[in-house]
């Protein structure tokens, strides 16, 4: 049996989660990994208020020097959150020769390169499983078993609060705003609630996976975003009446030469995988050369899903000769300005004949064809609703032709891109 | 960075497909692991024939004691299929030191407790990702990023054939045979479709599964087995009346003292994640203590995919300084011969009120309770068809029942569980 010294940085939520199930479990957990967790170290901001966890109080620290610069410890588990000092601390740990083990997708998105080179030259592993999808095993399964593929297409739900938001949207044809009250009421969005529904969230997560699935570097801001909150409940049934639901994708490509990595609200059709995983659950749909389709689903939150990935990841760092560290090509992929995908179109106008060879002109005219056009009857100013639907087009050419559009004779309402 | 040099016991589809990953995809694959892979021999039973790939003939053997007994060779890839020579050759290559990976789940099946110890004594690796859902990172996540879980539910879709055939006969309203024949038209089913017809790999996979997930030995005898061949188109088009999808699951769970293993048809709730796996896809649904629920599907067959899932674990034989060897304990939990399930009874009668009197009085009897009626008209022979679900009840209770219903005044059609 192999002892590993733990020191835990935080004890809220995660951190409180984390040392539930090393207590309860990790008996269990010793006899099927030979290593056997002790947590040395929990740093706390005051020893008095720790989450009701029955932590003694000898493990329980209010200064982070005795668990970065403790030579004891082996694996640092960081649980703070938000960039500084988290990025900082995990520095410090992997400059001491300390693994680290860590949730926090922002941190680890804008400081991967520098987290990476440090492991790589103190030889320490970085392990952040739960950074995106929860317990979802899909950082390990792009970094191991799938490693041998040319990741083509990972296409991911990977915010439960947005998800849980559309999928009530749609049982319910309830508004974005009612529901969005209703999910901060029982605790399922934060007061502010902008880090999940704008997309922010989703965007950190995105340029971790294209990091590692793409081996290439995908910074957050080469990732195009796009949040929730103009999403109506119109939308949402026109798009049901022609076989499509709404989600909020995290959607990365490799085209060989470049790569498209952008977070916007997609139409899927009815029957994709990733189109009926709904409420807070998450799921990856990934297309490899080799393996083909693939999807992972599973909780993306939670305290005891996100101790589940990370006892995961500290076994691992324990246990692993060579830790994983995802090989980037030196001269990064660029990243795509533009890409392609069918369009959905809703705009209001009065005058329904007119509109359609207004429409169709101005999209022909950038080289876009329509697939679909369905009509709603007049609402009472007396206008009608248009949905079109177009063939695959590129991104640009269809801002161009919608912003060519002329507003007295149609106002457009939402263009939402239909991938899958 | 580390040459690995192996030796394939076969050429054929998985051998050659795995041939095509390393030489294709190898050099980006050692970029990224650090691994070059060098496959040194490959058993053939004649050097002429070898599917029609470029193997340098050097390379190619017709004695299985070039790969066995080639101190050079680490790691021994095993693609005989079937029982025997290959688990015997296995066992050679584990007792020579070398790690094996095969996607053999009848030998590992049967075998496990042999190679597995042998591994242990020797400090060999085994690895089997591929034996069972393919691509499907399956074995990985239970063993390694999941670790920390008692693991109380595992329910799959592990055969693609048998899935393909429930898919369209669901959408075409077919009959088995007719389907059946088709498929073996279209080389999705075998010759003699017996192994996958009758349950008999998904017995072999549960067994594994169940080993790994509730750490505890299972053996292949320890699963009940019932096949798909007594299902008919009635029984899928009322049961999707009822709201439900049939589906070919295997079956685990951990019920603290004892496990049930079980692979047969059963009814899914149309919104539960393994009733949209469609085709020849396969899946895995798990619930973990920790991580809850959680889905993993994908490609269970094909060259491809077993090849992506085959390099993986080669790739981490090379690289683990402990190789994954599922912790079983010492006295096996024992397998119960009863389960609670919901039942689809479908049967023919004449006089429906009579029927009605009859079935709950004999079900009463066995205290189990009816859920939903459903009768439909008479048949060219007047008899009406009678659908019964009941609420959960013992399996030995229902069977019982079933048993005693008068044949005179019903007859029994088919049986069929409702799980999820």
């Amino acid at each position: 049996m192999k002892e590993v010294v733990l020191g835990l940085l935080g004890l809220g939520n995660i951190g409180g989660g984390v040392w539930d199930l090393i207590r309860e479990f990790g008996g269990e957990t010793a006899k099927r990994t030979g290593v056997q967790l002790r947590v040395k170290k929990a740093l706390v901001l005051d020893k008095r208020i720790h989450g009701g966890k029955e932590v003694p109080d000898e493990v329980l620290t209010t200064d982070r020097n005795d668990i970065l610069e403790d030579p004891e410890i082996q694996i640092v588990c960081e649980f703070l959150g938000g960039e500084q000092p988290a990025a900082a601390w995990m520095l410090r740990a992997l400059e001491n020769g300390k693994s680290v083990v860590t949730a926090n997708k922002m941190a680890l998105s804008l400081h991967f390169d520098e987290l990476r080179a440090m492991a790589k030259k103190t030889g320490a592993g970085l392990y952040y499983e739960a950074s995106v999808g929860g317990a979802i095993p899909i950082i390990n399964a792009i970094q191991s078993p799938l490693i041998s593929n040319r990741i083509e297409q990972i296409m991911g739900i990977v915010n439960g609060t947005t998800n849980y938001i559309l999928t009530r949207m749609a049982a319910e044809g309830a508004e974005y705003a009612d529901v969005l009250k209703d999910a901060q009421r029982l605790g399922l969005a934060e007061p502010n609630p902008t880090a999940d529904v704008e997309g922010f969230d989703a965007q950190y997560k995105l340029s971790i996976l294209g990091s590692i699935g793409f081996h290439t570097r995908l910074h957050v801001d080469d990732v195009y975003r796009e949040g929730i909150t103009r999403i109506n409940s119109e939308d949402i049934s026109f798009g049901r009446e022609m076989g499509y639901v709404l989600k909020l994708l995290a959607i990365g490509k490799d085209n060989g030469d470049s790569v498209e990595a952008r977070v916007h609200p997609a139409f899927l059709p009815a029957d994709h995988p990733l189109a009926r995983v709904d409420g807070s659950l998450n799921a990856v749909y990934l297309y490899g050369h080799s393996f083909k389709d693939m999807m992972l689903e599973g909780r993306g939150a939670g305290d005891t899903p996100t101790a589940s990935a990370i006892v995961g990841d500290i076994i691992q760092a324990a246990q692993n000769a060579v830790h994983p560290m995802p090989y980037m090509q030196e001269t990064p992929k660029p990243v795509a300005d533009d890409w392609h995908s069918k369009y959905f179109i809703r705009m209001k106008a009065k005058d329904a004949p007119g509109v359609l060879a207004e429409v169709t002109g101005k999209l022909a005219a950038e080289s876009i064809s329509v697939s679909a056009m369905m009509q709603k009857g007049a609402a009472p100013d007396g206008k009608a609703t248009l949905i079109f639907i177009t063939h695959r087009a590129s991104e640009k050419a269809v801002q161009r032709a919608v912003k060519s559009l002329n507003p007295e004779i149609c106002q457009v309402e939402n263009v939402i891109r239909v991938e899958g």
